[in-house]
């Protein structure tokens, strides 16, 4: 793993206070569980608002979290007033998505000062056996100068 | 675009029943809005819980309708007794989710007996006019004789 | 399909001028078939260069001319100027890629100042019979004021 | 890293014997250079037949020895008789494939009955400087009972 030096000190509250204002994740529980520079960690308790058809969460809650992850990593490492937004992201699903709690852990590969690549994985913790049930690769964008757009 | 037959009768009855379980889904306010032989809608009004940190619906909600939409619309073309689950997906958010109300539409477009491709949009109705928030390239599989596993 | 204007009346001239640099299509035998504004085609002659294992067209090779297609179908909208380079792309695999003549066509489906979405697909013409082999969708970006990078 | 067990004895052979017919990758070049259960590597050098419009080595090829490795690596893990087909992939390009020499390393990460997901980089060699230039992610399907259409 590559390590990286944050541009601002305040990188962790800069998290903090986005995700803070994110309801599609505070409404399900979602919480920020690590923020380091170039690497953000959100959990997720399984609850009877996130499944699927068959009792799993569903691959779009799924999404929501690392994608989210993914995008607070890249923001990490961006200069004061540059927010982050998701250009895409591809994500396989490795296994149904069952268990107590889940883990999205998003990393970021490649900083740059236009596009960041960062990889998503989700793991969920069923009874305490922990599998790995996503695997993502995203493309963030930083916006310089528009600090209301996407911090 | 092509025309497909159904291989059951009860194909749209099929989708809304598995829909109806889809917890992550019904408990935002999500609803079949389309079902036909390759192609499902599913529509979502905007409301408080799906929102990211600018006030616009979250992309995991997004890839969530669009992705079930998908993936239904492969399930219209399986035989009975198949059921179908995503494999992996690729969106692209192409502007802001921004309006009142979204149409995920997913379509068929090379079905298979083990995999089935898709593509999917999603539109913003914002005031009255309407515009593609996001772009999915989707793979499915449908899953013989376990009818409890993904339908 | 929507219409879109190019920015500059040169810009099937800017097409021509770089893919005839291009070796690794060239040398392939690879031909621009068509350049619209948003939308160009690539054609390729089946040979004993580009096959895979059993005969068919490489992957790597049917992602190389829908990859091209598509990042030229971006340049045709570019301001004079400014480049076009690849970010990311997803490519499936619908078919194998049998056949004498193949055509990928890349077209824009979001133009934007920094990332232009392109959607792709490749046709393989097999004795008569066209089918198409290859479903892309991708994301490039346009890079002003650097002409010798990108166009 | 996960250590895979091998299915068969063999299937070093079966890679090699599979490459050797790949024109695509033989008439530019490119080699086999290690082939572990879970993991194999391909190498290429820059040629003048394989590069874009600016001297770099063309996307399209990036993607097809990173293609090839991820497909390869899915193999190693096959049984008898079952051979390996690439459904899809997604590709980042990470900075401009600069450099003499490139090395696509394809890893599987869930190896399944059906589908195994694999993720792949291209590592450049610039005068020494080893900097990564490409990211896959990809899915792969196991063939049973088709020696002849995919090993």
């Amino acid at each position: 793993m590559p390590t990286f030096e944050p541009k601002t000190p305040d990188y962790a509250q800069r998290v903090r206070a986005s995700f803070a204002k994110q309801t599609a994740l505070t409404s399900i529980g979602a919480e920020l569980a690590a923020i380091e520079p170039g690497e953000v960690r959100i959990s997720l308790p399984r609850s009877e608002r996130v499944l699927q058809q068959h009792g799993f969460v569903h691959a779009g809650i799924i999404t929501a979290i690392v994608d989210s992850a993914c995008g607070y990593a890249a923001l990490t490492l961006m200069p004061e007033g540059t927010g982050v937004l998701s250009v895409e992201f591809k994500v396989n699903l490795l296994a149904p998505a069952r268990g107590e709690t889940f883990v999205a852990i998003g990393r970021v590969v490649r900083p740059g000062r236009t596009i960041t690549i960062c990889t998503g994985t989700v793991e969920a913790d069923d009874g305490g056996r922990v599998r790995e049930v996503a695997l993502m690769q995203a493309t963030m964008m930083g916006l310089a100068d528009k600090p209301g757009v996407a911090d």
